[in-house]
């Protein structure tokens, strides 16, 4: 009966860089060969993982899943790991039916910890805890899970997403 | 009943490589400016992180964990969705003791298809997934699931360990 996560608005997201942290020291020696240099890191992915994220938790906070929506390429897919949705699906519009039926069922929203987000490429995987409160026609039950989401950029435009369970949706 | 996750010894490391990827031309110009110069991924983590998945399908394929094990430090930590071992546990001995666990319930071991490996500063994500036979007292029975693990490093060695599931250990 545990079909689907939601959160809260939290939207916190930590970007870890190592190249950034490595070796920007702003003195003005010549420059090193490109190999010794450090680099900031560029990669554009992290911004787009930040809108993602903060999209993401608006929609299951609040049920309104416009801004994730309008990142999605119209042949966006998305994987799940249990219930109606199980396995992976092709189409906007099915996504859109998706992330429609998760507010159905956790109507008052979770509350997301952010665990860690990792970006590489164009990658993000944000894993995290939820918890709050699955509703059913048969009843109200408490929910708490972990979670790694893996999504994928291309274009500016988020074009896959996977959903991992860490926990049994009852604990952390 | 579904309780852990071998796989045979199938080791292949995809490494995502964006800064090294997007601008060595090796051309004679003058050195850029540090930040609009492209740097190859120095990481050592991918190093570290092909390694570790080697030693972890190794384990899951032949009941030898050694390698693995040498890789973890003292205070390892892991964390399982489901089964006797949710949660998280800390301590090399207590680790040593679920990845036998492992390799009792699934001694055929698992076939594992890596999809990709996303890393970033000293973190690794796996995501793969695999399939063979879970053998328990009541019987035997298919196994195939989507998983992430996300693996930690820290001076070299594996520090922590988490592990997700994206399917329902029927299906792909």
């Amino acid at each position: 009966m545990m079909s689907a996560n939601h959160c809260l608005g939290v939207g916190i997201v930590i970007c870890l860089c190592a190249a950034a942290a490595s070796g920007a020291t702003g003195q003005q020696a010549p420059p090193k060969p490109a190999a010794a240099q450090a680099a900031p890191d560029r990669n554009p992915t992290r911004a787009l993982a930040t809108k993602a994220f903060d999209a993401f938790t608006q929609g299951l906070g609040t049920g309104n899943w416009q801004a994730f929506f309008d990142l999605m390429s119209d042949d966006f897919t998305f994987t799940f790991p249990t219930g109606k949705y199980l396995g992976t699906h092709a189409g906007k519009a099915t996504a859109m039916e998706f992330f429609g039926y998760v507010s159905k069922v956790y109507p008052e929203g979770l509350k997301v910890t952010l665990d860690k987000v990792t970006v590489d490429g164009s990658t993000a995987i944000f894993e995290f805890r939820d918890e709050g409160t699955l509703v059913l026609p048969s009843g109200r039950q408490p929910y708490k899970n972990r979670v790694a989401v893996s999504m994928d950029f291309k274009d500016g435009k988020l074009v896959a997403y996977r959903e991992y369970f860490g926990s049994d949706g009852k604990s952390y």
